[in-house]
């Protein structure tokens, strides 16, 4: 597992050990009056606020020319902070360089993959990988962490921002002779990079590590190597992660006792960087998420603050932006409706977030994101919005005693891993259609639906512990991976997977001998070919569900296997489409095809109940609402979340309601899209 | 108003006095051997033809080579014309620059936003803001004015042509500097730049002019400022009328007597060039129009030739071009059904087109428009269509008594502003489903279905005569505009804006303290969050129609302001979709939502009929027939366009039938698709 | 007719003068350690497999350095070949270039039409105009040949590989060069080209060679002059043609005996190459084709096969790929259902592929294309794919007999063209969506459904023979083309055009009058405007099918002119939608509005049986079952193929089955997609 090794939490400034929840913002005063400044600590202060992330985007704002710094508008608002006891997560500032960066040295301007320069005009307009961006940004990130050392208000440093959002990917000269060394470190030898990378097909053999290229646009349809490609997506997370802990180590040197973060982004379909690989770098993950479009959207939420909560190592977690209603970068921008900022909020803090900060404090009044949504609204103090801002404020403080409890580890784990989300999303695969993400979240919105709950974690955690493990479309299995599940079968575990998995190695190598390759033993049974459906074509399953986007033909190899579900229709009609191998006190599944979240559900149930786990919802909550459940030495939380829009009644659970409206009687009753959180003992 | 200041028609060789209907095209004799040309001369006289457009493709054959004209064969089409009694309007013939030029100077060739060089293959391959091609062009309009002064069928200069359709966009280093020559004449300095363009957001302030760059591209997803977005899109129409000025002050220093036009592009989504801004520059406006596909043609062009009258601020114009039928450039091209080639062309007569004149006389048999229909299409005269035109030919020779005549102004007055149409549809904001265009257009077509005549006016237009002005999504309101409307509600006017009005000043900063920002107090209403619906969603009224796109949720803040309209459904239940202030005997009302053209009507007519606004027509041709009305001292025109596909039959109008079939007895019937125009007293 | 001049067909290492059909596929045993090599050869024997293309994409591997070459594993492979009587197609090796020569001469990769550099990554990334490519290809070419000269598993020579899969169109510096050089040799002289691509329009005059470009980027949206484009089309076609010569030439110096080919592409929209113009270029025609996506799959294999045997003059070509099962580059890759794969590659057989083989031999285990379908799958030798693989190879050697056999002409002949392939889907026609192949298919359709068998010709081919002579959207027809089909009508013939035909000349200008222009006399009518429909609307007829896409207005001026079918609604109702004009024996047909297949079979059963043709296939098997016909002196084959999911029954078809299940009885039962081959005397 490679979650924080040394998990240090926000440093508050005054009253350090008093355990608070974080509640607060970005807060860009550079774009207003000072005037406003005043104004804005006096609402903070009637919300709640004890936190704000400052000086993200104020590089040209600090070092207006090559040679000169402006400290002195920071040195203000820090103390103003202090004064005003708000503690500052304070930014390196090297999110987006000034102009004069770029006009002196256009070489740090990103190149897309066609080609394109990326200019200057939006933000995070540089490469990872450029020696001179990294030298101006180690300069700022000194001159900021030696000005700010010892400032009172100084509690946490935030690193760059949402590091690879737009520039994950460069193709650059700089990136192509960073990516050689990166290539050079994991294979050492050019022969090595050949066999890796296939090369022997269409007269791609290297003879040198100068004649290594980024997979640049070949030509319109055209497919690139795929291992050349995948490595790229490693290699361009890893570089963003160098950049992290470049930054990083100049600000342990200066201030070896102020915590370093950085904001994830765990959402939807970002995917560049491979967060559990980063988790490692900073004291404490922090991440920021927006809700998605999608059928589900509340369950996304939970799905990403729960695999935020699995990076963490079940440790606390930051919740750096959100937003209080719109945002302004989809097509089409709608507010949140009454319930759900609160709702948003909580179900994060739920899945272990100790903070609750937003994008941003105060609307923009110009440039790019003036229309998204923030605390204060261009309407002002006196709206439903802020209104509620200031509410949350108030059940964020009864909140406290949850700061520093962990995750609960559930019975069930979901796992999720980067690779096989590049991998098995990548060009020339059987399907297009397939979508790693939407099938590990597919099991997530069933357990949801059945009342029992999951872990997301990510694939290097420790599943010893777990008595069912979900690994959808787990489609690159190394050996080394391939082992560690069958130990975990062999130890009683249940596993589940599903259609395209075990498919290849770490070199996207195809495993040989039939499908799913090296889990094909562990599952007892044999695919001669994959089985991709046409779009808007589906199989009947005799279960009464169907199946869609892709229906493998499994040929049983062990004669142990438990056929659970079979085709009705379709080309392998009477054949097995759910599969169960009995392995000892364990097992090993599979799932042939794509069920979607109702058709996951009883299956999931199935399975589930073989494995002996139960929900620990009564059944008439279950579905309705979602138990989340955080733990310390001797006590105990339990936030229930009402996902629908109608009242929730269930019993009321034993122990005290420190958030949310109390049981009158042995009842509880659950306000549409409200929480409630229960503190018992252990 | 910056109508044409100096307005002065076209110069007519012979009998200069007599009125007359001009009725022509682009002629390009250079496609055609010889001996084709006594037949075209032929076949214009044979259908009416009185003015040519010619040599506008003309620069590789008129200067062959940087030092060699050639004016030969030009001398004799000249001759040819003003022996035959045809006019000319004369190219500058600098619309598309010959091979040699870009071979020469290939850094005159534009560049795309991606950084593409546009090369030549097709035309107006040019950057506007090149010295280099702005030194060619000049030298070849010194060239063609001192070669043609004197000539006696020289009627008027004709300066490029459609300048900005291919180039108006340009991210060249050309456009590069001249952006700053203009930021620094609008901003005087880098502070005040970097206020305007908002630049303390994302880092992007400036340390000096040099930094400042086009809006390029700055990677797939990137939101650009959009202030300089906004601002790149009034510097780019700018940077063209710009050409336009340099080449007509070359034009009148030669021949001070000859009227200078251009013909512009008042039609669909064309929308680069503000050519309000740019009438002042030209002696009489000219406009291209061709038929836009949607819903409702027939309105979107006498929308458009409304406001190309509008924009001549209610003087006759020059119907520079339009289709006899098919055009070539769309992804189908139906040809035009019987009775529209009449039909189109007087209603663009009713609106103030003294000329009618198409792309172009002859069918090209060969190069990229070679499927665009022509007044002469490829099988000859002997056609329907051939001798449409000459019918035609015939009808606006009975016109000439109209010639001359201006706008008669009418109650209503549509607003139409490009900054808002710009700012309204940038990226980043609450919807990129919002159509500013068709917005104005549906309150025009509401006008058409009701009977209502309406003028559409640009923003500068003097609307204090009007009794109703209808700004629909007026995003852009600087603090002045702010004051002229409520001057003129004060004034008695009866003012109607939608959602998305007045946001934004001049700088595209969000008046603060709840929208519509500037117009909040006059409309007596506040909107906290913005309520864009998501596509393929409406909410009811309460009033039977539905709105879509769009739905504030409004606050009353005046108790005087009266609900006209409610939602039914949705978010905003119940609360008010449409409201009216009155404000003395003026009053403000605003629609909180898109109501499409069929929505506005009963809204429109509810506003109307309180504003004291009827309609000229007997109700039973109300929505059947468009009346425009153009008036001179003592003398009036109605032209009574069906705008359907049956008889309409109506009270016989008073005054005479000068084009179209007379009334029999005392009702008129106008057959279908037919145009019957009226002369009377005033 | 270009079909090859010197006919030469593989030349069989071992008895040579045995028939046998060759079986086998591409085979890349460097992708393979050495031990898998001999299961290799193991497992081809068991299956029938007796040649294999070599070294198609082993530059890299053969050349690993600019001045080494390495032959010693391909030696071995060869060897091997030769001791288990494979024979070899040795590929020249040139397909795709090695990571060196790209580092040392990037000036070899193409530029795409936007100007964007096509870097190495996938594959075939060469200017078939660079210079230094051509220099660095032929010697390789010459290398491998000198050292396999001799080798007795040489059977014949393989040129490149899929020529312009990838590059056929190359905007580079040398592309432009190329193209100079190229229309200096078509037009002589600058002012024929300037007449040719009427460059009198926009200004486009050239003054010298110098100046003229490829149609490169013009800027978005804009129409790039059509001639220019279609010249380029050409010429673009030419230059791989030319260094398919340039390769050619190379090996016939150095083995005058080895049959040289290389592997076309006739299939789907794969339309850059002029594979008519090729065929004179090779000893014998190789196609690859893979199924495509559409409505009518089968159909389109036959079409292709069919058309692959026209190019090859009707005499046996070399199917060089095809799948065994499903495919890796569409978006879903669905496999192949039972029957399809025997079907598929019989199909080929009866339309005259004496060669059956395949992409590729074992699936490949990493690398762009590992999920495509291969002989031996990832699965291994114990499949139901590789058993039918192995079945297929047992039933080749049954169809030895037809080895050798030419197609027996049908009487019926469906014209291909590329000219107006590419003129008639050019920008700026009157619809973009016309689909020049797919109306080609829809009458091939037809007649299959009405068991009538068509040939598929390119426009070249002799036409004399056949009794109808269907020539779908024939749109460029210069003057002697004209002639040609006004003598075929002349003597006897029956002509069937459609819509958009006979527009053009081979300059893209258009035929003056009216259209059908050059075909108009022919026909008998005159079309005034072209009638295009927009998307998703149809004309109904009186013979109750519809037409959609276009539907001319036809004006008859010949007064024998039959109408067979008039417009029921529409713009045209009661006008002719179908005429056929009697010429002595002979006549000439006009369809105005695109049919489909469903509604061209009652158009062509008319016209068919007013053409004297009849169908051969007893009345129950006319749809059901595809009659293909091979004949040499004195004997001939009938392939039945059943193109249904159901049996088929009919009466014995004379002669003895030599594939497929012999009838029991008097009746010939063919089971579900099966096909069965007789051979009778003639």
């Amino acid at each position: 597992m490679t979650a924080p090794t040394s998990h240090r939490w926000l440093r508050w400034p005054t009253r350090p050990d008093e355990p608070r929840m974080a509640f607060g913002a970005d807060y860009n005063p550079e774009q207003w009056p000072r005037e406003v400044w005043a104004e804005d600590v006096a609402a903070m202060r009637g919300a709640g606020v004890n936190v704000v992330s400052v000086a993200i985007f104020s590089w040209a704002r600090l070092q207006p020319a090559p040679d000169r710094f402006d400290f002195a508008w920071l040195d203000e608002v820090m103390d103003l902070m202090h004064v005003h006891d708000i503690a500052v997560d304070l930014a390196t500032a090297t999110a987006s360089p000034p102009p004069w960066l770029t006009t002196l040295h256009p070489e740090v301007l990103p190149v897309s993959f066609e080609g394109h320069t990326v200019w200057p005009g939006a933000r995070q307009h540089w490469r990872p990988t450029s020696p001179v961006f990294r030298e101006h940004a180690l300069r700022l990130v000194r001159a900021v962490a030696e000005r700010y050392a010892e400032h009172p208000a100084l509690a946490a440093w935030h690193v760059s921002n949402e590091l690879g959002c737009h520039n994950v990917h460069d193709y650059s000269d700089d990136a192509a002779r960073a990516f050689r060394t990166w290539l050079q470190a994991r294979y050492g030898s050019v022969e090595a990079l050949n066999h890796a990378w296939a090369t022997s097909f269409w007269s791609q053999r290297y003879g040198a590590w100068e004649e290594v290229l980024p997979p640049r646009f070949a030509g319109h349809g055209s497919f690139i190597n795929p291992t050349q490609r995948l490595d790229f997506q490693r290699f361009s997370s890893d570089a963003l992660a160098e950049h992290l802990r470049a930054e990083r180590d100049v600000l342990v040197a200066i201030t070896p006792d102020v915590p370093v973060t950085t904001n994830f982004m765990v959402m939807g379909e970002t995917r560049g960087m491979d967060y559990a690989a980063w988790a490692a770098d900073v004291d404490f993950v922090s991440n920021d998420h927006y809700v998605q479009d999608g059928e589900r959207p509340l369950d996304e939420l939970s799905f990403s603050a729960n695999l935020t909560g699995g990076i963490a190592g079940g440790r606390p977690w930051f919740l750096m932006e959100h937003s209080t209603s719109a945002v302004n970068w989809k097509s089409v921008n709608v507010p949140k409706r009454p319930g759900h900022l609160v709702r948003d909020s909580l179900t994060h803090v739920g899945h272990g977030a100790d903070a609750v900060c937003y994008f941003q404090w105060r609307q923009s009044q110009g440039g790019a994101e003036k229309y998204h949504s923030a605390m204060l609204p261009h309407a002002g103090t006196g709206t439903a919005l802020h209104r509620t801002v200031q509410e949350l404020g108030v059940r964020l403080a009864a909140l406290s005693p949850v700061v520093g409890s962990s995750r609960r580890p559930a019975d069930i784990a979901i796992v999720f891993d980067w690779d096989s989300w590049w991998a098995a999303e990548g060009s020339g695969t059987p399907t297009q259609e397939l979508r790693y993400r939407q099938e590990a979240l597919d099991w997530y919105s069933a357990c949801l639906d059945l009342g029992l709950r999951a872990d997301v974690v990510p694939l290097a955690a420790d599943l010893s512990g777990y008595a069912l493990v979900v690994a959808p479309v787990l489609h690159v299995v190394p050996a080394a991976l391939a082992e560690r599940l069958e130990a975990y079968v062999a130890g009683g575990g249940h596993l589940v997977t599903t259609y395209f998995s075990g498919v290849v190695d770490e070199h996207d190598h195809v495993w040989l001998g039939g499908y799913p390759g090296a889990l094909r033993d562990l599952l007892g049974l044999r695919i001669e070919e994959f089985g991709p459906l046409e779009p808007g074509t589906s199989v009947d399953l005799d279960n009464g569900t169907a199946g869609s986007v892709w229906a493998d033909g499994v040929d049983l190899v062990d004669p142990a296997v438990e056929v659970r579900v079979r085709y009705k229709d379709g080309v392998h009609a009477g054949s097995p489409a759910v599969t169960r191998r009995p392995v000892g006190a364990g097992s090993a599944s599979y799932v042939g095809t794509r069920l979607g979240a109702s058709g996951v559900a009883p299956v999931l149930a199935d399975l589930a109940r073989d494995a002996g786990v139960v929900s620990e919802l009564p059944e008439e909550a279950r579905g309705a609402v979602e138990l989340i459940r955080r733990e310390r030495e001797g006590e105990q939380y339990r936030f229930l979340v009402n996902r629908t829009d109608g009242y929730v009644e269930l019993p009321a659970p034993a122990g005290e309601v420190i958030d949310g409206a109390a049981p009158a009687s042995d009842r509880l009753v659950i306000a549409p899209r409200e929480v409630v959180v229960v503190r018992s003992a252990d």
